[in-house]
Formats: structure tokens, sequence, C-alpha cells
């Protein structure tokens, strides 16, 4: 029978196959070369992840039980038959979305059972106290845990960083800094050589100049970043195929009510955790921050099986999941308030005032944990600590605001570049080569990285410098000012001329820059853990401090100039390249991502000054201005689309003149809808539909000829509630007829007993009549978190509409017309 | 004919006169004495306030026009019999609720309209782009202007609080401090003796010491204290009444989409500009932070009359007025990130991420343009700058806990006295005499707050000197301590004996915090402009310092008991007595405002600190905790409840298990529901049933024996259509038969020629089945901002559910069953 909607089968019982191990394997961000793995998500907007039709081959025969619910007030009613529901009851389907009313229905009558027996025994009062209190402590413990693996993971990156250039005499688990702690040298210039410390050709040719030594050091560096990174990617791909990229897009859809079972699961974080160290430690191109999210967001979802609430309420564990974000980048950036915007505008889809507090309680248990692990030994919580001693000039809000441009273009140019890449991954032979893909960029990275001092670093290193306000005491080479210490009064340092070592940095962080620009877009997507802020915030903080030493030389070459008089005379101290550095990386953050108030916070965070703020404000929303008028989507959502995960975007507006009737099912020439009647189906009849579709639910009407809807039926109850009659029940056989009225009329003794299915019915479909501009019903779908709406014209049924319909939709009307949402 | 909604007549028309200055009165915080005044809002739960009948006795025959929009896609189908809407189309009427669905659909269509001109020339194109710019222009512009209000009654106020104590001889416009700037005094003890400042017992009888000239200073004090709060009173009664109170509760009722009008209005902007200053240096126990709010929506509501899209447009100049709260806070505090949390957390009712972004702009704009004015003379951004030297012990946390206790305890004690107090000013003689009350307030604060010099000077000096962390420099009576210069080594101030200054301090401090605790009680809700984050702060931090100081002695007198042995030795600097007035502060504020994160997030700020993010966010946690525990409502909900406006809470879940059969009208024992057939009703059936009924709108059916809904007509919209009818179009008279539907029959050439209204009729009324629980009719009132939503069953017509019975069932089941949200 031709079906008007939900005509596909779900992939979910097709295309996710169990490896031996027994774990689900599965590729979100390209095809793999196993023959025992399918891809899982389609092309852009090919939504072929069917979030309707439950796969029920395999549970309905194992008698899977019965799916508590049914509709939103069905729980109490439905007990007539069973006294007690079975496992499972209420669960969903991998690769389902969720039904947030039912959920929410289900967590408000558990919350009201536990008030009413609250009254009865001391036992159920504090139980129901501990009840309400669980929440928070789960926060607690989701803090703890996220912090201590943040902690856990810095450190161990940082070892293991350093471990590329040598290895500390005193003890092989001290790291480079730690390791000349106590080291006897006193300035601060030649700390970092001391003894204790020896790099590889020391260690094996036992000195550490020459040609051949430098020659060895470098084949060390490379030889160990390709053993990080090839022992990344198998574990990636031999444990745990979600553990790899940011996890960001697909964390955003989940939240958005979508299931992907063992995304957030152990072994994902076990996984995650160790590759994301290994990823880093490499030298690719990528940061932990993103990865980092995902890793607090299993955390959240692993702590929730300790807590009946949220373990078997998945509308409630998205709210667990939501803080939990925050207190990923509360732990990844030491920004506790960042981190709970991040989560409120960036991630997360339901953020009611009740999840904004326990986020931000969170996200502050996780950022004390971390800093009571002190992993940058120096006691701070921030990731980046600086403090700049000049004020900023209104002017300098030009170069800022060029920054933002540059920002914006950056970042446009970076999602482009990135997706493009991306989809000839997917579409291409060289997706089936990830570990090859792999190794090769790493050994182009650590081949092209070596030479230059400011890409051998870490990157967050590079970007610690570049954000560094030069003062009498630093002596890297970026700080090799021309000294007039005559003209120093007392802690102001005037602008001085630049020496021959800033002029060196200049070139090297060029050359570095071009090598970020480029491999990055490579990077990301790749079959590691791989997270894109700090090297986004590294190509604007090296363009950044260009321009703030270009400007710093301008003003004291030229202080004579209009533009600087009486705000920067000679010997004043008036630029802070620091500070554009800054603002460099607050705008190709923001071009990438399209943060901006919680981009702004964090940043603010980092400096502690409000003082800076409206610099950060006005380069991330040029940013933004500039990287949307060329693209809309920020890179999450261009993932997202890429994947083709069911994601229905919160932020863009519809904005286009249809109506519910050109977007429900069944279309014009389609066959009419299938239905079922209250009071007048056999048994056989609506055993005879469900063999015939693949729908996931049948609407109940009164009758054929009149259409009008009675409420709404899943096809997974219907099948369970009547092999369930036919085993159980007396009398039930193929000629009872199903009743889903309230009272049935008196039978004739003669014919077979019936069978009432009113308990399944859910009595409360939302409908809405079909001149409904789509708007509206897409700020329905999305208030709401519905997944289907019924259609009825003059109280007359008339059809459907499914989540699936609104997000072709929406696609479809977005490609007709790409520029109308310009300027929203 | 009985009537089974909305009965009453609202109240819009008949309750509000206009005095003969032209500008609306109206009480909402308490009756008055003025005869021609009447009480607009009713008493507590009474919701007397109609949302959904206008009245149109007065619009009618002035031929005010069609209401453009009818329903959601009505706008261009209605042009059929009028080219052009008429001025007023589509304008709401005081003391209604607003359709949020009706007016984004407004806003969408206006949009896609000028998107699809700014194809056609480059006039329009950049029509389109100003247009897109035009919110953040109104931004900026909503910045600039609330920042110099807020700097204007800062200096204003600075200078009037110290017209009480003297006068400056140099020049009278200047204050205390400015007067004594230039003097050349330079110890820092004398410096406030300046001889160009004096007193006015030296300026009357030429000297300033003596029983006598004390006496004069006290008389003088008291009688600017009571010319400034009469003026105050007399201009708030005389000019804009709206100005009275904090503001808070009725812009919370504004943002959830009420209209009142006046409110924001350019009058009560001017007046409560002016009186805030008098109010604040009357030296009345109130604060001018809520009324700063309510100046900063003013000058939003004020400016969005210069932007078309926000002028028409009721939905769109609510996000306006959100981001204008947040510059409101932002200013108050200075504090950008804190006021944009308020906003989003206390405030507002919708906000979309792109509100997020625009208020994050407007308060900093509005931050920044106030630190330009400079207005406390020491740039600094934030109202009270603090600086600690001594980081926190976790041990410290028990009595930050205990703070938190009593913050939650004060909290409550205020809100129930203060509403208890307020409900006997509106139901007792009490109201009549509103300036007397405010003149013998006043007397009473003025004579008993001069003795004491903590209650002498304003509250903000007094919080700011118990915020202080003693350094050796400060001469205050608090920092009165016995030093020990031998142990003091360099920067670091070890804990003290406490001097008799420090006991004098403590019991005048004891005594403020008596006086501050009742008058506060009678203060808030005078008919001045009144906030109470100042004096619950000052409360809390009297508290705090108090306990602070009784730590550190106990500290220092017992440094060797078990639990300060390892962070508090003999010689150590551990306690921080202005930490714990911070902390105090943190924790009244939150008890009475139960605020979390934005509480938090507004201290962080003022410190600039993560340091102590955590002792603020447990004495938050603790005493929303403890508040919520002893009564569920904040102040402002609290008055909201008060004044009966009909405010639908969102933070709070319908946990009710109640069904919209329960809540809907026609009740069982109710006559049926009026409603209009499509097809078969002439023109005088229809104008029978609006002159027999009050109600707002009518359901339109196929027929009166089916019952199938086919959509909903506003009254106002068939009034003026059939007037407009019978004018303008031939044949129309009282035996025309009206329809609503698509295609008319061809009627025989004798019959009266037919009234075709299809395009006035809503063809998407929104519909809940009966067996909808409520909790879910709730959620979507509240989360798609409905005024009706329709109730069928099976397909018929039941019912019909309005906000305001919404409103009414979730007070009804509050008050049946108060404890059930307790653990919610």
């Amino acid at each position: 029978m031709a079906s008007p909607w939900l005509g596909q089968q779900s992939l979910g019982s097709e295309a996710v196959a169990m490896n031996n191990k027994g774990f689900r394997r599965g590729s979100f961000q390209g095809s793999t070369s196993d023959e025992d793995m399918v891809e899982i998500a389609g092309r852009a907007l090919d939504f072929s992840i069917t979030d309707d039709d439950p796969p029920l081959d395999r549970e309905m025969l194992g008698g899977f039980s019965l799916y508590n619910g049914g509709g939103m007030n069905g729980t109490s009613q439905m007990m007539d038959f069973l006294e007690e529901p079975l496992p499972g009851v209420g669960t969903y389907e991998d690769f389902n979305t969720i039904d947030w009313v039912r959920e929410k229905s289900r967590d408000r009558d558990r919350h009201r059972e536990i008030a009413s027996k609250s009254k009865e025994s001391t036992w159920a009062l504090i139980h129901s106290v501990s009840d309400a209190f669980s929440g928070w402590l789960l926060m607690l413990l989701i803090g703890l845990l996220a912090g201590s693996l943040a902690g856990l993971i810095d450190i161990s990156a940082h070892w293991m960083t350093d471990l590329k250039e040598g290895l500390c005499l005193s003890g092989f688990w001290f790291n480079h800094e730690h390791c000349c702690w106590n080291s006897n040298e006193t300035t601060f210039e030649d700390r970092d050589k001391c003894p204790e410390w020896e790099s590889w050709s020391q260690l094996i040719i036992g000195h550490g100049e020459g040609a051949f030594a430098y020659i060895l050091n470098y084949f060390m560096y490379v030889l160990w970043a390709l053993v990080f990174s090839l022992l990344a990617v198998l574990l990636v791909r031999g444990f745990a195929p979600y553990a790899c990229g940011s996890g960001i897009p697909e964390i955003k859809t989940i939240l958005s009510g979508f299931i992907i079972r063992g995304y957030l699961g152990k072994w994902t974080l076990i996984i995650k955790t160790v590759t994301l160290v290994l990823a880093v430690s490499s030298g690719l191109s990528l940061g932990k921050e993103g990865p980092l999210v995902h890793v607090a967001c299993c955390c959240g979802n692993i702590l929730c099986h300790l807590f009946t609430k949220y373990r078997k309420n998945e509308a409630k564990r998205r709210e667990v999941l939501s803080a939990a974000a925050a207190a990923g980048v509360s732990v990844a950036f030491g920004a506790p308030i960042g981190g709970v915007l991040f989560s409120l505008e960036e991630v997360s889809y339901y953020f009611p005032l009740k999840t904004l507090w326990r986020s931000f309680f969170a996200a502050l248990v996780a950022a004390f944990t971390l800093r009571s692990i002190n992993p940058f030994g120096n006691s701070r919580l921030v990731l980046f600590y600086v403090e700049f001693h000049t004020p900023w000039h209104l002017l300098e809000l030009v170069p800022f605001i060029l920054l933002g441009i540059f920002g914006g273009l950056w970042g446009s140019f970076f999602i482009r570049s990135n997706i493009a890449w991306c989809r000839r991954r997917k579409t291409t032979k060289l997706g089936k080569y990830p570990v090859l893909e792999v190794l090769v960029v790493t050994a182009i990275t650590a081949v092209l990285a070596f030479p230059n001092e400011y890409t051998r670093m870490s990157t967050s290193e590079l970007i610690s410098e570049l954000f560094n306000d030069c003062g009498l005491l630093d002596f890297s080479k970026l700080c090799e000012y021309v000294n007039d210490f005559n003209s120093t009064t007392g802690d102001v340092l005037p602008d001085r001329a630049a020496g021959p070592g800033v002029y060196t940095a200049m070139w090297q962080l060029a050359l570095a820059l071009i090598l970020k620009v480029f491999i990055t877009i490579f990077t990301f997507g790749m079959k590691v853990p791989s997270g894109l802020f700090i090297p986004s915030m590294a190509v604007g903080a090296i363009v950044g401090r260009l321009l703030g030493v270009g400007m710093e030389q301008l003003a004291y070459y030229h202080h004579d100039w209009t533009i600087f008089s009486g705000w920067c005379s000679q010997g004043a101290d008036c630029i802070t390249p620091g500070l554009y550095a800054m603002v460099g990386a607050a705008a190709c953050l923001g071009g990438v991502t399209r943060m901006t108030v919680s981009l702004v916070v964090i940043m603010f965070e980092l400096t502690g000054g409000l003082e800076y703020i409206v610099p950060l404000m006005a380069a991330a929303m040029t940013s933004k201005w500039v990287a949307d008028a060329i693209g809309r989507e920020g890179i999450y959502d261009a993932h997202i689309r890429l994947n083709g995960y069911p994601f229905l975007e919160a932020k863009e507006e519809f904005s286009h003149k249809t109506l519910a009737m050109d977007v429900m099912r069944p279309r014009r020439n389609d066959p009419v809808l299938t239905v079922i009647t209250q009071d007048s189906m056999m048994v056989e009849d609506v055993e005879a539909i469900i063999n015939e579709t693949t729908y996931s639910g049948y609407p109940v009407v009164v009758s054929r000829e009149s259409q009008r809807l009675v409420g709404f039926v899943l096809r997974r109850d219907l099948i369970i509630s009547i092999e369930n009659a036919r085993k159980k029940q007396d009398g039930i056989v193929s000629t009872s007829i199903i009743y889903f009225t309230d009272h049935s009329p008196p039978l004739p003794p003669s014919s077979p007993s019936m069978l009432k299915l009113r308990s399944i019915l859910d009595l409360s479909p939302f409908t809405v009549t079909d001149q409904t501009p789509m708007e509206i019903v897409v700020d329905i779908f999305r208030k709401l978190g519905l997944r289907q709406c019924l259609v009825t014209h003059n109280g007359k049924l008339l059809g459907i509409i499914t989540k699936k319909d609104v997000l072709k939709h929406i696609a479809q009307m977005a490609n007709q017309d790409p520029d109308s949402i310009l300027f929203n």
C-alpha cells in the first residue's frame, strides 16, 4: 500500500552493525574502510534517518514489552491489562527523535506520585526531598568528574608534548617546566635550559649542538608525532568510532531530542579522553576545547544512570547534558560564566531557568576542581591569563574592527573549505583510508612545524605568548625591543622601537599563520578528537599580534601624525600588541563558530577586566556580521547539515509564506491517509494495516466517512497490545472488534469478545488547521518539541506533518531562496 | 444571554479616567485619595482585568477602522474591500493582552515584504539593509540615553544628599567630595573637613561645635529630607502616578504581553528621573537600582517610536524592552553581563538569542556612557569597587552558608511583612493619604537616622564602607584595629585585635540594622520611586560585616583552636570582614528577589575576581533554598499577585492533574457556547449575538448540528466589517446572509446580496482536545503566547479556554495545594 507519510525503513535497524567487541560502531563524519560498517548519515539535506518509525522487527518477537505512556495522559489509564510496566518501557530506539511533550508529562507524573506519597510516611518524605536534591548532587558529581578529567588531560598532554623534544633525567614523568622547576639558573632566559632536561640528541649522541643533533631532534619530533597520532586513530577506530571530531554538532543534535546510543557512553568517554591527549600531543593543528565538551557530556550521561529520575527520562537527561556542556567549556577555558552562556547560546535547545542555575553550579564546581588539580602550576583558573597595563583608545577601534572583518572572512573561508573537503572525504575514495590520512597530515604538520619555533611549540603556548604584554623582564623574541632606559619612568613602559628579534618573530609568525590556516582545514574532521577553538584563536592571535606590532611601530615612528596626537605622544605607552592578539583571536573564533556573547564573556573572564569588553565586542560583532553576510551557517551547523542530522534550528526564523496544507502528507495526488476507526475494525483489519504500512503511528477516527479525529495510536503500542491480548485474553480472535471508545455497546453473546484499546490511545494529539502558516507550525514544533502534528480542515482529519516533513520543507525553501534570510 | 466565557466588561474603558492635564492616571500599587481615580487592579488573584474583550464603544462610532491581521494569515486576503489599512489598525486597547503569534506573524509579513521589494531597486535595498540594522541603532541609542540619565541621577543624588548636611562655599553646585577635591589637607583623615565645605550650623550660626549646632544640623537634615520627599510624592501624584515603586513587577507583566499605556511614556520617564533623585536624597531606605530599570525601559519604549518596525509591533517592542532592562541593571551596578542575565532570569518572558546579543550590546553601551560621565569621580565602572587581598578558606563556607540562611529568612520575612503592609494599605483608610504616609515615614527615618553615622550617610556609601577591606591607610572607625607594626611584613596585613572604634562601629551597625530592617518594610510600596536592591544589600552587608569581624576576632584570639590550625596561624591575614559583608549582601538580595545566577554575576563583576564566586554562590543558593522553603514567591512575583496582574509565570511548572475539559467554558451546567455558522446566519442574527454578548470573539462552525470548527472571528473585526459593508456596499440589509465560506452558492436574484467575510476569519485557531492535560495547555499558552484556545472532542467544537481561565485555574490549584510545588 503506497503510503503518504514516512515511507522509509528506519536506518536504526539496518545500518548499525555490531562488531564483535560488543559496542556499536557508526560513522558520522565520514565513511570508513570497514566492510561491516554502513554509512549512517546521508548527504547534506538527505534526512534519511527516519525519526518516526521505530523498527520493531527485532523486539516484536522477543516480547520487548509494552511501550508505556502512549499518549500524554495514558500512563495511569493503561494499566488495565498489565499491572507493572515491563523493563524497557518508554525507551526509544536508536536514531529516533524523542517526544518532548510525552517525556515532560512522564516526569510530571513521576513527580506528582512522589509528592503525593511524601505525605504518607517519613521515609517517603525523605525520598521526596532527596529526589528534589538529586539534581544538585548530580551536578556536583559532573563538576567533580569533568574537572578531574580536564586536569588529567591537561597534565598528560603537557607531558607528552614535551616528550617530543626531550626527557627529564630527574624523573621521566616530569614535563619540561616541572623538570626545571628547581633549577639553579636564576635568569628567566636560561630557565628553559636546565641540565636535568635533555633533548633527544643530548640523550642519544650526547650533545645538543650542530646539524646532526638538529636533524636527530627533528626526526624524533616527527616520529613521536606520528606515533601519537597513529595510536589515537587506531584507538578511535578500534574501540569508539564516535570519539572522533569535536562532538559539538552531534551534541547539539542530541540535545535537540535525537537519540544516538553510545555517543555519550563509557567507551566513548574513555577513548576520547585518551586519544584527545594523544592527538593534542602529536602537534596536529587542533585543540582540546571542543572534545572536552564531549567528554563532559559523556560524564553527565554516565552519571545520569545513578539517578532513576534522569536515567529513565530523555528530556530530563538532556537538561543534565546542557549543564554538562557548560561544565566542559568551563574547564576548557577556566571560564564558568562563559561556559554557561556557551551552553545557552550555542549548544542547548531547551534551556529553562532551572537548567541555568544548575549549569552554573556544575560549571563552578568543575572549574574549582580543575583549579585544585592545578595543571598549569600557577594556581590560575584560566587557560591564558593576561593582564594589560594600558587602556585602549577610541581610535584603536578601527584596527579592532579590521580584525573583526578579517575574522569574519577567515571564518567563512574556513567553513567553506572545510565543508568542501569533508564532503570530498565522504564521497570519494579518500574516506576509505582514515589512518593513512591522519598519518599523512601529521607528517606534513610535524615536518613543516619543527623548523619554526612558533609552530613547534604547542598551539596554546603560542597563544599565551601572543597574548602576553611585554614587560621589562620578558626575554622572548617577541619582546626584543630597543630599550631606552632613560625614558622609562616607574612601571610604565613606553612604546619602543622593535629590535631585530621582533622582526624575526614577525616573519616566523607570518609563516606559522600560513601553515595554520591551511593545515587546520584538513585536520578538522579527521578520525581523531579535534577541536577548533584553539587553531582558530591561534590564526586570529597571529594576525592580531602582527597588526598590533605594526600599529605600535607606526605610533612610535610617527607619533607626530594627527591621529596619534593627544593620546600617543612620544614616550607614552599607548599600543598593546597583546590586546590586538586577543581581539584577533576573538574575531576568528567568532567567525568560525558565530558565538558572540559567550565568546566575549569567555575572553572577559580570561582578562578579568571590563575595560576590554568593548574592543572584544566590536570585533566579535563585526566578525559575525561579515561572516553571516557570506554564509549564514556556523561551522557546527554546517557540519550538522553535512551529516544530515535531523536538527531543527532554533535561531533562524522560518520566513516563507507556505501553509500547513502544502507540507502535510498525503499530498494532492497521493492515496488517502491510512486511518483506524474507533469502533468498527476487526483485529485482522488492523493487523493488515500494520503489515502493509510502516508508519510509526495511525490516527484514529470516528468513522471513515466523517473523518472526525479521536486520537493517535502508536504502531508499537498497537502491535504489543494485540500480541498480548491474543496470548492472555480469552476469546480474542481475528474477527474480534477493536474498540477505542470509552464505552462499548453490549454485544450479542454469539460474537467474539471485543478488544478494548482506549488505554493506548493518545487522546490529545496536536492538531493544526490546513490553513495554518508554516511559520507557526515550525514554531510549534520547535517550542513544544513535537514528533508529529495532525492537520484538519473544518474538523475533518486531512493529513499529518512529521518533524521530518518540516525539516525537508525548511531545506527546500532555503535552497529555493538562499538570500532571503540574510537580513533577518 | 448568560455567557460561558469572559463575562466582565473591560476595565480599560471604565476605570481609567483622564485628568485635565491630558495624561492617564492609574494606580497599581495602592489606592489614592483622588475621587476621579479608580483602583485598576483588584485584589490578589482577582483577575478582573479582562484581557479578552476590548471595549469598542468609543471606537465603534468614530470609524476607528478595521483591525488588521484578523488571523494569522489574514493580512493579504482582507484587502478586498479596503485598500489601505486605516490608522490604528492592529493596535491593542489598554489593559489587554497581546497575541504573540499574531504580532510575530505581522512582523514576518513586514519583513517578507521588505525583502521581496529589496530586489527591485537600490533604494529599496538600502531600506532593507537599514531596516535590518535599525535594531542595533536603537540599542545604541538606548544605551546612550540610559547611561546619560543614570549619570545625571548619580550626580544629582550625590549633590542633594550632601545638601542635607551643608553647602560648598566655592560653588553651591559642588558636592562634599568635589568641594574638598583641591583642599590642602593632605591626610586622608581630614580630607572631609576642608574649609570650603560648611555645615548648616557653620553657615547659620557661624560655628559647628556644641549642642546647639548639633541640633541645628539635625533639624536641617530632617527638614531637607521632608522637603525632598514631599516634592517627590507631589510630583508623582500630580504628573505621573505610574512613576512610583520600583516598576519591576509591572515591567515583568508588560514583557509577558500585557499593555499598560503610559507606563513607559515620556511623562513617567521625566517624573521618575526627577523624583528618583529626590527620593534617594531624602534618605529614605530605598535604592535607585530598580527604578533605573524602569527608567531604562521608558527610554527604550520612547525610542521605539523612531522606528516603524518597533513602533507598530508590540512583540518586537517587547524584545527592545528586554534589552533596555538589561541596560538599566548594567548602569545601576556597572555590571553589563549581570544586567543581561538579570533581564534573562528575572524580567523577560520571551528571550530569543537575538535579544541576548542586542541586550548585551545595549548594556555595554550604557555602561560605557556612564563611565564616560564618570559620576563617581574615580573612573570606575562599578558601583562598589572592591579588591580583596586574601583568599578564602574552605572552612569559611560554614559562616557563608549561615549568611545564606539568614538571607533566606530575612527575604521571606521581608516579603511577608511588606505584602501584608501593602495589602493593608490597599484595603484600609491608610491608602487614602499617600502624601502624609511618605512624610511620616521620611520623618521617622530622618529622625532616627541622623544620630547614627552609619544611617546618616547614604545607603550606598554605607555598603561601600562595609565591603571595604581595611588597609593600613584606612582611617574609618571600622578599620580602627590595634596595629602591631612589628608583625607587618610588606603588603600582608595580619588579622589584628579590634580597637575601640571597631567596637563602637559594631554597636552602631547593630542599631542601623534594626532601623533598616523595619523601615524598609514600610518604605517599599509608598508613592515614591523606590528600589529595594540597596536596602536589602545594606541589611545583608551589616550582618555580614558583624559576623566577619566576629570571625576575625575569634581567629585572632583563638588561633590555636583546631578549626583554625593550618590556615589561620598567628600573624596571618585569614579573615576578610569585607568579604563577609559582600556575601551577606548577596544572600539578602537573593532572599528577597530569588535571583541566583545574575546576582552572583553582578557581584562577580563588582570584584572582578573569579576567586570569590564560590562563597557568593554558596550563600545565594542557600538563601534561595531557605526562602523558597518558606514561601515560593520572590518580592516581584508577590507584588504581581497582590496587584492581580495577568502574568503567566514561566518559572513554575504547572503540576496538577486536571484536563482541558475541567477548565474550558462552558462548564457542565452552563448554556452552550455562542457560535456563528459559516453560511446560514443573517446580518441581523450576528448583530443580535454581538449585542447580547460581550465576548471578544466567536468561533465559526460549519453548522450548529455538526459543530465542526471552521475558524475564529474577533468581535471587533465583525462589528467594523458589518458597519463598513452597510455603509459602502450596496444591497446589504439586515436579512443579507453572511458567508464565511470560500465559495458562495449562486443566489436567486430576488434575495438580498450576500456579505462575504472570509477575509476577517482566523482560519488557524489553536485547538486542543478536551482530554489534553492542563499542564500541556499551560505550556502551550506560555510558549506560544496565546490569548485563547478552542477545545474540541472528536472533531466537534466543545468550548474555549482563555488566558484568564488558565490564570484562574492555576491560582485555584495553588490555593488548594500550596505545598505540592515545594520540591519541584
